[in-house]
């Protein structure tokens, strides 16, 4: 009687397992929709795949992910391999009919971003990334205070994601460095803050980017040292259609920071900030409060859809996973063909557009047109 | 081949989700351990248990909990019913010889408290009370740094529990102002800062309380008014077996408090600072650090374990419901014998007989020995 | 033309700087009142008590402090000697007619407080204690919001006054921890939100105490241990005139406390939240306030009086001295007979009467009434 | 015997009486030096001047500037009047061999303040200009730590400077909106923060900025709106000599925001994070510290000078007036010949010449060396 989706899983690491949390909870969190069948997951190693299957509880798994596409039973696939696998899973995902659920960034070059665009626009299917930030209960309070002209009109944004992962510079050189990984900063952080961005206050519409490299070059794990090819920082001026203007500044080797994205959206009766390490709140400044104006700081709670669906209680505090059980269920909702707060392939393919619009921008030393 | 418990849910209000969302994830969280079968869920309206059985993954339902007790294939019980019937339920379980898994408080009565301690022996089962904010990582870390005599010999603490659902003078009279739902702020609420306590400090000797009645009246839904039976401020006084002083301050009244669980601990040579409003940070203060000494805010990361289990990078925040999750995992370890952090029914038991010395304390006004 | 007062001060280490700090600029900034004329500087040894008269602008000096009484050109005596030597000084400068502002608190014995008193009425003269944290700002804005009912009526306080000077337990026996110093954290640090609580809520009704040592011994500079005698940490339950139900706790070894007085008031309607250690920012959190409820986090500015006779800009912040200031103006409007915030002997001696009572509570471990 | 400076003082208004506190409270503050005589006091209005002279404590006054510049017993002059002014004043101060203390910032021309520079030159007399935020403690602190390698080599550095007096969109049409008053948030705001990026970490190399004009036009007092011809927001990306890339934010329209300069300091062993919001606090995170790493909020105290001068417990907090009174010591040590924290009016200049690069650089869309 009730309706059934079946899952198909690509990639077992950080995002695969969070993925598998996110598909076994969407329905007792949210009580609605489809029931996810967990049916196939694709590992590189088969072991590995079938060990995975059977604690995240899919019923099979394999060592070659055409498999899984292949699969009758799967109507839906989750891909959180590396980003240069993006574009030939999610391609070959959508050409055989399946929904996709791709991690961000896209992929590493803009041919292969148009490439999986087209595919969703060819197949009919729904294709969204995997931008959890934008699904936390304060990021949509922020967008509805903004909605409501709270804050009144916005003219200025500031944005900062920062974290220490690359800080050590004696850490080996790894993959991270390699330009084949892609710019640095600006497509492995910049494209989470323009996804605020755009579900806030709509599209960047010209970049002014400054990328740097704290450390030249990085010790080598056989010995000696080798240069450095990706900026780990960035600092990026823009201006939005809306007259807005903003900076950016991005970081890899934050030493202390470890999940910050942080925002400040100024406009005409107010401001809003809110920064990610504690996404359970957010700040309001609202003008024409007197001698008692001043930043009100909002924890999280029932009142902040959709936090009633994990707590009825307030203060209690959403996790990092959370919002992925969050995505999980707008995607749900995308493909009941209900209004969904996705970031889809073509918004995607926007924001990746701004991003190498930012690494022009730095090679040109101008601004750039996104 | 793989092992298998089978899971029993009474109640599918606020704890009763919380539950079923632990029993579906720590499995892919953890990935050890049994697997948990989700065999039977028991509401009081069987309409209601079929439908929430669908939602949380449950094989069957019933409307009759003693049903679901004499279940064969029901090895665990989880009861997440209001605390009145949490004694009958939860001896019913242990003599059925099931584990058992129940919210706190134990019971409204110390003599039912009692009896389930009693039926806990008896059985031989795992018998274990729901004090989640004991599993928090940065709960644990304070543990690890008390242990490690960072902040040398504990001489004083203080601890805060506010929230503010019945701060609001205005609503009506309700359940929880009967004097029937137990004492008010010190059974509700103290029981969390003294799980806290005993993990953390160990148990209270002696305690001097006094409570009070902010609103000595409330309205009642079907007009006038009625004279509120509970209290939902409480303010105590205590020593430890190991000469700490302490300080206890509780309220349900306290707008703007969320889920304020308020700890600070002084030794000799530093301070630990804890709120779990913000539960994924706590502050460090280290004597003999000169010019730069400071309290440090700890972002919650990989390093403090069980967070690696759930997230790989650091500062993005477990939620409420993980914490859950973790408990899940340390029943699942004490069933399977290892040792494992939790609140069994004889230590439960400690902290109820340190609530009822409060309350007699308040009666005759002075000092009563736990 | 211009009237001025001739000043005296005895006493020139911390709070005697202090005290001339405040007299050099107390015209300056508020442009109003009487001159002060710095005439007399007293300290025990001559030869320092004239390079302190030349460094702090008085005209002359003297090693005995019964001269600078005698002087016929002195109309106010500042006494900031230490505490034991207060009831003479004040006492024979109130018979020789003169004002007088003496450092808190009062006295050690409780018959010195009395006698200062009986002196301040009998001579007719304006005596009033140096309890500048009632000067601040934000102090002043949390009253105005208590008289306009911003919170509805107060229900339950707690205050917490740390600091962590005496919180190495290496450091040698000193003055602190003899018997004839006082009663340890109680008198040197409970004074102070005692004064708080008088200005915003009213008088103490009754208390019950719970003093401690951290510490029983701390080493003698000239080798050997000695047992201390005086609590360095002090918790209390209390009770007000006006049915408010209180908790304080004081430590004089809290590590990584520096000039904390933490306060908290909760109301019908809202909650106050204060530091001493931010007191340039006062947080408020008002019933009502729907989706963005939350605590408000005011930074003081020239909306809150008396701060824009310092700054004409807010958010610039006052300083630990500018409090002296605004209490010594408080005390030239005492003077010339205008409404003045101050804590006058009389109330001075109702706050020493309420530490005496936490003392007696503490010894015969029972409520007191103040 | 002790030596004596006399002073006058040119302008009574927020500068001017911050001015006036600081010379009369320098002395008794740093029990040093020569001993300010307040001398003269100028003002447009004479009868202004002369209230002000009596309340301020100077010995005579004038509404003619000039003949406070040729009162032979003036040695140092402060000038506190609008910017416009500063050239001649400073200028013919400097001719008549007085040392001169002069606000920031410097000119509104280039051509003006290369004037004064080359005056100062030729005068060889002290002439500093009113950069307050440098001479905070904790400023100090960093410049230590900087120096000491504690956060190890330095490579990417953002500033903030926001305040919200221009923010209501509202409020008249004022002289900042004038370009006469000069370009806006970059001279008005900018200067601060890169007074304190020269003292902390050396001169800008080359900037690229982007103004905007958060509100095109304002209401006229008189009716009717009128285009607005400065710029209140500014973004600017920048580069400093020494390899470290930057980005600096400033607004005078950024609702909620009263003194902020937020300064973060990203290097190759740790962070530091300053805001003068608070300015008694720095947090600084060193790499290297395992499980309890974290950012450590650090609260000034006399470890940190030179707040023991002002106060000699931690944590009681210097005000904004007292960052005046360590200038005016700071300027007194640089007339004596001794090292001095001051800017001078070359590097002065060198900030002027930033503030312009980057107007130029916002008018050709380019980057720009300074």
């Amino acid at each position: 009687m009730q309706q059934r989706i079946g899952v198909g899983l690509i990639g077992t690491g950080y995002m695969g397992k969070c993925h598998a949390l996110a598909w076994n909870s969407v329905r007792p969190v949210f009580g609605d929709g489809p029931k996810p069948r967990l049916v196939h997951l694709a590992e590189v190693d088969a072991n590995i795949a079938a060990r995975r299957a059977d604690e995240f509880g899919f019923e099979r798994s394999t060592g070659d992910w055409r498999q899984l596409i292949a699969d009758p039973e799967v109507e839906v696939v989750s891909i959180t391999t590396p980003n240069a696998f993006h574009a030939d899973m999610a391609v070959a995902a959508l050409e055989a009919g399946k929904h996709v659920w791709c991690e961000k960034p896209m992929a590493v070059t803009l041919d292969d971003a148009e490439r999986m665009e087209a595919a969703a626009w060819a197949s009919g299917k729904v294709a969204v990334l995997g931008y959890n930030y934008i699904q936390g209960p304060m990021v949509r309070l922020i967008g509805d205070l903004l909605a409501a002209g709270r804050i009144g009109r916005v003219n200025h944004v500031r944005l900062e994601m920062d974290e220490d992962f690359m800080a050590d510079p004696g850490a080996p050189f790894g993959l991270k460095s390699l330009a084949e990984s892609g710019y640095g900063a600006i497509d492995d952080f910049g494209v989470h803050p323009l996804s605020l961005l755009q579900v806030l206050l709509g599209p960047v519409r010209r970049v002014m980017a400054h990328l740097s490299k704290p450390y030249a070059e990085r010790p080598v794990q056989s010995g000696g040292r080798r240069a450095v090819e990706t900026h780990d920082v960035a600092s990026i001026l823009f201006e939005m259609d809306n007259e807005v203007s903003g900076v950016m500044a991005l970081s890899r080797t934050a030493w202390g920071r470890k999940g910050r994205i942080a925002l400040q959206i100024f406009g005409s009766a107010g401001t809003i900030v809110f920064d990610q390490e504690r996404f359970n709140e957010v700040q309001i400044y609202e003008a024409g409060e007197g001698a008692t104006a001043g930043f009100r700081t909002v924890l999280a709670g029932p009142q902040h859809p959709p936090y009633d669906r994990f707590i009825p209680a307030p203060g209690h505090g959403l996790g990092f996973n959370d919002l992925k059980i969050i995505e999980c269920h707008e995607l749900l909702r995308a493909i009941r063909g209900e209004p969904a707060r996705v970031i889809d392939f073509t918004t995607g393919l926007a924001i990746e557009r701004t991003v190498h619009a930012m690494a022009q921008s730095h090679r040109e030393s101008r601004w750039v047109e996104v």
